[in-house]
């Protein structure tokens, strides 16, 4: 495993220092992001708060995008695998109460509205975010693929997107709408995109004139 | 209509002084949150970019989370009337046509960006936002109402849910996933709440038992 950004290249020894030193930066990191913000990340305050050298720091980060970016990376590898229940929804409830319990737990909730909003306005980050949500969409989408095979959806179903479809309406509650982000509306969203793609809308033949026969 | 927050109670006649204050401040506090964000804003500054006394501002507005509150309000006022085709499915396409054209214009997109980013830290904003959409969802709710009359819908859907599924793939890739924000996002999301509404995922009898029969 490689720390991505401005450090040596060459894989690092999972429990040796220079991972331990990363985890400790990582999760100072993480904790400064939740609690103050993106624009209260300093990283001599990280280097402090990770009980690192500073020159360790700006070496292998350099700076505080570089940080966000492998902190997001880390995020990445750590999410949990997915379900593989042997039914499109229930693997989808899973993947939507997951995301739901992500956002609604005070660290991580805040750690990610600290990190969308820092992307709104750094490339960076941006291009960090997108990568951490590709990770995560891969790591499901098999669930959807499987079920095409089982003949639960119809066949050209874009795998990527149904999972996209189960985290957009709790990322539109969590960042816009305040809306509740409950059970219920976990389990509306993973139902609205399942039925979604059953009715082929997911499809790059267009179905949607069968939708709306009325 | 009254100019929100600080200001003097009581209706502000169309036309008038106040009204063009009003307006000139609110475009120039819109300018500069595309331009520069959030942390853009100052009221000194937006009085002179408005060409307005600075005392009528500080009076008016008192702090910027209280002008980008009014601005918002102003934004919900300005949001353009439902459509009316008599089918859903065209309804929900042409709101969400309205919604990939606002998030992809330049300045528009810019500016939800930068007040979505400033509501993930500061209350004020994030009331401010709940309301804009609440407006905003309240203005294409009927459209939704009218197709359980026509019998297009089940009875008991949840017409803010129904106008909430289309708006939300749209704002995700806005916000988090990059995906591209083209017009095949915009009719699959329209396509995916209808599908939704229509497999009664919106109405609170659990029919989900039914859509994962495999």
């Amino acid at each position: 495993m490689t720390v991505s950004g401005e450090s040596e290249p060459g894989s690092v020894r999972p429990g040796g220092r220079t991972a331990r030193v990363r985890a400790a930066v990582l999760e100072a990191a993480g904790d400064t992001l939740a609690e103050q913000g993106f624009h209260g990340l300093d990283l001599a305050e990280i280097a402090r708060r990770a009980e690192v050298g500073k020159t360790t720091v700006y070496r292998r980060w350099g700076t505080v995008a570089g940080l966000v970016a492998d902190l997001l990376a880390d995020m990445a590898e750590q999410s949990l695998p997915r379900a593989e229940t042997g039914s499109l929804l229930e693997d989808m409830r899973a993947n939507a109460a997951l995301v739901r319990r992500t956002l609604t737990d005070p660290r991580q909730g805040a750690l990610f509205k600290a990190v969308i909003a820092a992307a709104t306005s750094d490339a960076r980050t941006a291009e960090a975010l997108h990568r951490f949500y590709e990770v995560r969409v891969a790591e499901w989408a098999p669930c959807v693929r499987e079920a095409v095979e089982r003949g639960e959806l119809p066949e050209g179903t874009d795998a990527a997107e149904v999972v996209r479809a189960v985290s957009a309406p709790l990322y539109y509650r969590f960042l816009t709408s305040g809306a509740p982000l409950d059970e219920a509306a976990a389990e509306r969203a993973a139902s609205s995109a399942v039925a979604a793609a059953r009715a082929g809308v997911f499809t790059s033949a267009p179905v949607t004139g069968r939708v709306s026969h009325d």
